[in-house]
């Protein structure tokens, strides 16, 4: 049922039951590590080019989910999944190997929280039952296709982002079949936010008025305020992005800062890993959701949660002809039956 | 509900309660012209790039779809868009200028029944009641992106198809807010099929087994033969993928000949348009079917009609690292009150 203007509340709130992830060695190196299911050991993955690597990843991310959630692939109705590639090769090309409809997605790094939500609607629908959400992103695939070859080595500027190399996968459930008391309440589907920004280094800066818009209108279509929630988990804003929605909020009046945590901050180790701003790509918040969120929920330690993905919805070429960046923002109420 | 193994009936049947279609100078010299709701004299369509004139081509579609449906941006609870261009953003530049939240698809030449699909199965949630899902291409960006620059003016292969210069998009209703009578009954969404086929000059024999996958399951899900459809509408195998499909029938002793059309192949004049196997692209199957298809179900011409849309989930870099095109396609069933 809509409520308000732009948020859904779901009637039967979906479960998410497991969840999977697999990170990069760099991603190995950072304060999460001991949270992640897998990892490569080397950026190839076996493979002969970065886009196999990413590819092979998210298909084993995706395998791994169905090992944990104890089910196998005839049981899954529907796999939604998106990454950063021009025509989403990293995914088509996993999905591949599975006999399950496939849907794709583009919305850059928001990828994750969209495909949770058409998850958890697809689920409300009653017309399935068994629905898998996932992305993934590579730093290799990415700098070669969005920025620079690996080999010219160039200089990062301080806002800009690292893409993460990582997968992340969440199998959403109606609760009649599986259901752990952790559930998809409310989701947020965002709108389009473009205030000029047109610096492809610091992204965060074009994403974080989309993360506050969204995150605006759920908490008054909803009516509640930040206080209900135990974090605000953007994904990924960095570090400069971050501090921008924190000062778009702090305009209202309102102090999200003890409440808010952003995946692409978290990954990392700001003080030894040269990341400049922080992490970002499709798989960023996937993992670190998959990861060291959906434990703290299962542990207990946390109850309600607010999942941001935020996207920025521009290409190369849409840069290189002047145009400046939209950004979007889509959100996902996740809360721990208590 | 699903039914089968790949097949959901919508038990509320949501209804297309209008569509627009926007298409080029060489698409107006086709045998549909008198069809299309609008179409652009020059490919630049005003602007400096054939990239922004595709957004903008899409933009102008989806203001006229609400100006014919009689509503306002206010009243669509979400747009659905995608496009063959690098990271969508044809699309994305596109719905900017909505204030609606916007779920961004990557499903190549599919893309607009997977649109169809997730429109119908929100709608059937009951969350939403307003939905628009829409889709385009555009010759000259599809070309410099996927093939050659134009200037280079390089011969095609007799089994290539030409990308079609055009948007469709069609909004989907909760019956009741709105109903004409036309409604989606079932959809199928598809799994990746990929027999190995290599020619990037020859995507319809990539998509034919897929289509072919499609529509067999959901006769066998549903229990119904070709005979209950008036007409099996694919988009785009053009006219060699179209014999594949014939022929893939054939050997399961179906004649599907007279009951199957491609709006690959009815877009263009055969004899007098140089489109070698006929057209392609997101915006084909959209544009013809919320202009001809859609007409002809008003029109009460036509009863009932399963249409699939197909797509080629490759890149110029997957192909040039040696892989094959897998294949994709969506079936939506649209059916007629009689």
């Amino acid at each position: 049922m809509k409520i308000g203007k732009q948020t859904i509340k779901l009637e039967n709130s979906p479960c998410i039951f497991a969840t999977s992830s697999i990170v990069g060695p760099k991603e190995m190196q950072g304060p999460l590590a001991q949270y992640f299911d897998a990892n490569i050991k080397d950026v190839f993955f076996d493979e002969k080019t970065f886009e196999k690597a990413e590819s092979k990843m998210l298909e084993s991310c995706i395998n791994n989910l169905l090992v944990k959630a104890g089910i196998t692939q005839q049981d899954v109705d529907v796999i939604f999944s998106g990454d950063l590639l021009n025509q989403c090769i990293s995914s088509c090309f996993a999905i591949r190997s599975f006999d399950v409809p496939f849907l794709g997605l583009y919305g850059a790094c928001s990828t994750f929280c969209e495909g949770l939500i058409l998850s958890s609607l697809l689920i409300e629908s009653k017309a399935v039952k068994q629905v898998v959400a996932s992305a993934s992103s590579h730093f290799c695939s990415a700098e070669r296709q969005f920025r620079m070859p690996l080999e010219h080595g160039n200089q990062k500027s301080p806002t800009a982002q690292a893409t993460v190399t990582a997968s992340g996968a969440a199998l959403v459930t109606d609760k009649s079949v599986a259901d752990n008391g952790i559930h998809i309440t409310h989701v947020t589907p965002g709108k389009i936010i473009d205030l000029g920004v047109k610096d492809m280094s610091n992204m965060g800066a074009a994403m974080a008025p989309a993360a506050f818009s969204t995150i605006s209108n759920h908490l008054t279509d909803t009516g509640r305020t930040i206080d209900y929630y135990d974090y605000i988990i953007t994904g990924d804003l960095g570090i400069h992005g971050s501090d921008m929605l924190n000062e778009l909020f702090k305009n209202e009046g309102i102090d999200i800062s003890q409440k808010h945590k952003d995946c692409g901050v978290l990954i990392y180790d700001e003080e030894n890993q040269d990341v400049n701003s922080g992490g970002s790509g499709c798989g960023c918040i996937a993992s670190v959701f998959s990861s060291f969120w959906f434990n703290e929920l299962k542990a207990k330690n946390v109850n309600r949660i607010l999942l941001i993905a935020t996207g920025a919805l521009m290409s190369p070429i849409s840069s290189s002809q002047g145009e400046s960046i939209p950004g979007i923002a889509h959100a996902v109420a996740i809360e721990r039956e208590v």
